[in-house]
């Protein structure tokens, strides 16, 4: 399986495909061609988020401002799954999401020839490079054997690749932790009381428009009433427990705090955007 | 083959994709993921469209306002394909045709465990319903058949799972049928004359603004004109008999009336959306 | 492997599937469903862009204004590619480009019934005859060859079916070419001196908006300054090149000139669109 992700819209992953299609058979699953254009930061949240959800895979994911310029093509072994991505960042957040930590990632710089295309990677280098990696992998596969490569057998089938060799130092993408204050009654500060503020950052905004922070779920649990940069906002497990067009807190499916709209936009209503700082209160300091 | 639905915009779809294939190597087919938003009422009218065209298959819908509330999962065996969706209604009509009729239609309740997200349920439970229903048809297929179950050995599948119940009053969502007054040339009214003016309701607006009704297209056959609420259209095969910009009705690939513009948006030109209710009366009467 | 493209949107696409399903268990790929809508010409364009990627396919493109009317169903043999299309001229372009030229090119004529619907020819027109064709290359394969037709047994199998006829004079769409104006220092013009303008034309904008001209790249190599339309903008070989928001000349993956904005919109920024002339000047004359 090789599934593919990219900024470019169409038709041009069908390109990807047509020259995936000559090297292989292997099964094509699009993640998303349609993620924020040149956003490398986006990709890897969104990758981070998709990406584990899968068996054992190869990942070609182009998200790349830097295309043309001498930015190296990355393979990145994380665990059995293989991403195969411009060096910017994108592929590390998914890589250790992937491996369950950092310490099962290693990368590759891929040797690319003089490329057909200044301008178009996604054709002309990553996407024959996930093919050969694919190629790789199935030819490492013994024909008995259930379908699946542990993640040494990976490891070996990579380095085996003639054009690999070992990436020196990965650019890295790092999402940011929220500052959490903690508190006791006499508002000393007590790092082992309970939360009275997070000040967070929005780290995407998604299709309806909900903001999704970098806060986890888990500081806000229980609470019924949050300050969002001052207003009070209620905290629902779904959408429908507020009218529509009415605003709420809520957990999102990756596990992060999201600042939504019941059959609305978030971003507008809560004026947010990827980046922007957010503080959050609990209510049980405020009412 | 298992189909997939929803309104979830990307890269959501592909999480669920990532989770099926953890259990399935089925054959994976997108219907649509931009159904419009929230909407139960919409994806039956499409799914009622699109699902027939297919051989024998699952279909994973999920168009969910109500996620993380109590309404169930249900799975939807219609002949021998399977809906699996939750139950709000949106598998009814679809199944219906899918069944060619009532007759052949059983509805069960899914058994939830505690979902891991209150948020996504897509990944969380339809996508593993989808995957463990397409498992049990594909262990009940005889190796040596041609790849197709009756209905009957759907239904015993279905029944031989563990977390499948009867429901005992699923959701269901009726189109409305429109009014059709018929007359002969006193005008007292005669219910085998010929059509004099019929009240429907639009069902729903394509992508190119083209307005859907409930009009069954036979009730204009042969008509050249007909006023669309008092405005003298013409009626045409085919978008190329008027000018572009020019407005028409037509009967379009579902089998009912459309109000259209050549190379425009009919929804702007005649002001109408879904729920709104129409008039159409023939030129025969009018001229 | 049938490739499918169209201006159809969602959910019409999955119809098609639908019904080619029932006919075959082919590999279905999708090129673009979000074409500019009515267009063959920006249909023919993209095609000829992408399928060459592909090996050896059926592709079953419909960009078809003209459904309904008389036009005919083309089925169009490319090298061991065949095309299956409305007779617009949007089959042509890809068709030369994949055969490598003129002399590998056969159309063919495909006998309509009656079809059940007037205006969804996609479905019920050019997918079932994309599955015929795709039976009847399958049926052609040996079992025990490397799953690739000669271009010759691609023919012998299209001429063995009965509902196609030899296409007499389909429909063609031709490119234009640009002008090219050479110099030498006199001014005197001079057919084999370098480049002083070219007057091309804008022959389609992506989904980032850029600007497509039908002007070889090879007619620009080399030059730092491009005049477009009388303004003074970098060729650059990247968008990196330039700032963010800047304007810049580049050749794309297709190989033409493209009128770019980084990070922005190219044809906002130089107010070009399809079918629009612009002027180019190297700049060895202008400054």
């Amino acid at each position: 399986m090789i599934t593919l992700t990219s900024d470019f819209g169409s038709p041009y992953p069908a390109a990807m495909k047509g020259v995936i299609r000559r090297h292989t058979d292997a099964e094509l699953i699009d993640v998303a061609h349609d993620l924020p254009r040149g956003d490398p930061r986006a990709a890897a949240f969104w990758l981070r988020f998709v990406l584990p959800e899968f068996p054992p895979a190869v990942h070609c994911a182009v998200v790349d401002p830097g295309v043309g310029t001498d930015r190296d093509a990355l393979v990145v072994r994380a665990g059995a799954h293989v991403i195969v991505a411009p060096d910017n960042g994108l592929a590390m957040p998914p890589a250790r999401a992937l491996a369950g930590g950092e310490s099962d990632v290693e990368a590759w710089t891929v040797a690319v020839d003089e490329p057909a295309s200044e301008t178009f990677h996604g054709r002309d280098v990553f996407a024959p490079t996930a093919a050969r990696v694919r190629t790789a992998l199935d030819d490492a596969e013994e024909p008995t054997g259930d379908g699946g490569l542990t993640p040494a057998a990976v490891a070996d089938a990579l380095a085996a690749m003639d054009d690999l060799s070992p990436a020196s130092d990965p650019v890295d993408v790092r999402f940011p932790e929220p500052s959490v204050e903690r508190g006791g009654d006499d508002g000393a500060g007590d790092s082992t009381g309970e939360v009275v503020a997070v000040d967070g950052e929005v780290l995407a905004i998604d299709r309806f428009g909900n903001v999704i922070t970098n806060v986890p779920g888990a500081l806000i649990r229980g609470r019924d009433w949050i300050r969002v940069d001052g207003d009070l906002t209620p905290v629902a497990e779904t959408f429908g427990a507020v009218d529509p067009g009415e605003r709420l807190v809520t957990v999102g499916s990756h596990g992060y705090v999201e600042c939504d709209v019941n059959d609305g936009r978030g971003d507008s209503a809560f004026d947010l955007r990827p980046g922007d700082s957010v503080r959050l209160v609990p209510d049980s300091v405020s009412l």
